[in-house]
């Protein structure tokens, strides 16, 4: 098929933009260079096949088969990425979009509701802290006055990154289909190229702030010290040992200490507990485990901590007729997901959507070493152009 | 004493230089904005008593009273600080020799032997990672070739910052005097203003590479991780403890996470262990027990540790016979300091040494609240100036 072609010459377009020449890896930071030139190669993409680009004030993309109204149909994914993360979280979903759309033309699909490729913005919450920012923001679950005040790691805050306002991206949008690579193994136990999404796992961004005293490394007593570091040793070690014993995920992946020198005790340590679990509950105590353990450690090592839930997302039942209509269409497995995606958002803000997952044959994500064989992503394409034929043909 | 206004002046002059807003503390990274301003500063100073500076290619000053020869005398510290440190450590000794300067010409020493007052570089290693850098080179304790290789956190050659070459600053100097104000509560203790120094415990430097594989925090099950933030939080608890039960110093400072990503299992974490202790045996032991306990660790989580020396001070004693005879001369007590100092590696290169300490009544040290009483310091400048006079008069 042609859309194969335009697939693999997508893809080759995009492989070295925003690439580590150490790492392999991919930092595609929103609003910063690489970022900036996948929307430019959005734009080209839209163009080439004469679609329409609508941009909302908070970055969101959608390229429009039909101008946007009443019972649209939305598919895509993001294009940001993690720090030194993979080349398929994310722009696998966006590429596939165009591809099935490719797709379906050569099969001469005529759709009789809009259909569009959709973009969304800081997916990842990679640089400025809150995962699906761009989706939240369209949808309204985030609030704009609030957004604007966050600030990256240099201090740059949103609010002088873009404009804001309102979004009217999604009005008259009923359906979201989002494809994903997927980020763990479920496919490869079940032999399946693609499977269908059941639902995600409540999850939540959780900074931890642990003030000490400052002192020399070498003069001071043991005894006398006030160290944040201790505290966040310990906070590191019960976050992994409370996911393991209960079977869900708690990770200390950033940390930052002030002065962070070598002979001086930190005065402060910030880090970010990432934690998911099966239920609003298992997420809740396992949660309450960490901090507890942690605050205990503190009163001995005489040090403070405060807590703060930066985001916090509930479980997510994807639209149980649609996901039923799609494993039956493509004969596939159903499965559930530990990440967060906009089409968790989407459903949430009462947008039906549905999630397609192409298997990962290491179950590797969130690291240069993320990937999907060509014949699996074509199948992708495949399934997700007849989704999307079902859904507007 | 008109010294006394030198004094206050000279302080209150340098007082802004490096100072952040938000901490109060102090950045004087060698070769950067702060400290070349205290490096105009300290010539300025000279050239207002008539001494001459001489610099050596490696950025070490002095400012000298009658020529450099054979028996010359020197005093003074360092200028720079550590990262967000006190104002005290280091500058506390230069100012406090211009003053004791000052103080034997308002009575009227007539030196019969060359005095200077000396300002080494990088004593803290906070931007290139090697304390005593300045004074090793000078005496040849580090070789240039070596050291030229040396990068900071922005990736920065020593080598590129500074010609290098061969020092003759310290040729026929026989005796270096530094007042430093003390980095513990041992004079406190012993109710007294000034004391005199008996030597320096063994410490080091050691680098701890962990290396395991990024992963996505959220999907990517506990038992299938190999995370290194899990290997170095035992290896920060197991330094403390380690030091608290021997009676040692042991801390981890400085960290550095691959990505540093919220919802990323690290790749990398690099670590900085800060070790010391009452002889060469006792630090031996100490740093063995800890690398011990982090591989035993790695082992478990499936990550790779290197532990690099990147510096290794052996014990120092300082001249026995001065040192005698300035705790006479001053009736100060005598006390030992676990804080690496020029004055060690002046004493190890051949050249006899002895330090003065001024009282710190909160021990703080290596940090924004360093500090010490106006009366406690005029005290040490009276105290070097009868030093130095016993010296050079």
């Amino acid at each position: 098929m042609a859309a194969a072609v335009d697939f693999e010459r997508m893809w080759h377009d995009l492989e070295p933009v925003g690439r580590s020449a150490s790492s392999g890896g991919y930092f595609r930071q929103p609003w910063l260079a690489a970022e900036l030139e996948l929307r430019d190669w959005f734009r080209e993409a839209a163009t080439a096949r004469g679609l329409e680009v609508e941009e909302d004030p908070f970055g969101n993309l959608v390229a429009w088969w039909g101008p946007r109204a009443d019972g649209a149909v939305l598919t895509g994914s993001h294009l940001d990425s993690v720090l030194d993360g993979g080349a398929f979280d994310g722009p696998l979903g966006v590429v596939s979009a165009f591809a099935a759309l490719d797709l379906m033309r050569e099969r001469g699909v005529a759709p009789t509701r809009p259909l569009g490729v959709a973009a969304f913005v800081e997916e990842e919450g990679s640089r400025f802290g809150r995962a699906c920012l761009g989706s939240r923001l369209a949808t309204g679950a985030a609030a704009w006055e609030h957004a604007r005040e966050l600030t990256d790691r240099d201090g740059v805050r949103l609010g002088d990154v873009i404009e804001g306002g309102t979004s009217t991206l999604l009005t008259g949008v009923d359906t979201y289909v989002e494809l994903h690579v997927e980020q763990g193994r479920g496919l490869v136990d079940c032999d399946a190229a693609v499977g269908v999404g059941s639902g995600i796992w409540p999850h939540g961004r959780f900074r931890y702030d642990v003030t000490g005293r400052a002192d020399h490394a070498g003069t001071t007593r043991m005894e006398d010290r006030a160290d944040p570091m201790l505290t966040y040793a310990t906070a590191a070690l019960a976050a992994n040992k409370q996911a393991r014993l209960a079977g869900q995920r708690a990770t200390f992946g950033r940390v930052e200490v002030r002065p962070n020198g070598t002979n001086a005790v930190p005065s402060a340590v910030t880090a970010w507990l990432d934690a998911r679990a099966e239920s609003d509950r298992a997420l809740a105590d396992l949660v309450a485990a960490i901090e507890r353990q942690t605050c205990d450690r503190a009163g001995r090592d005489g040090t403070a901590v405060t807590v703060t839930a930066e985001s916090v997302s509930g479980e997510v039942t994807f639209d149980v007729p649609l996901r039923d209509e799609l494993a039956g269409t493509l004969g596939a497995p159903v499965l559930p997901t530990q990440a967060g995606h906009d089409a968790g958002v989407l459903q949430e803000a009462g947008i039906r959507s549905a999630m397609l997952f192409v298997r990962n044959p290491t179950g590797v994500s969130h690291s240069p070493a993320e990937t999907a064989g060509v014949a699996d992503c074509l199948a992708g394409v495949a399934a997700l152009a007849d989704v999307l034929t079902g859904l507007v043909g």
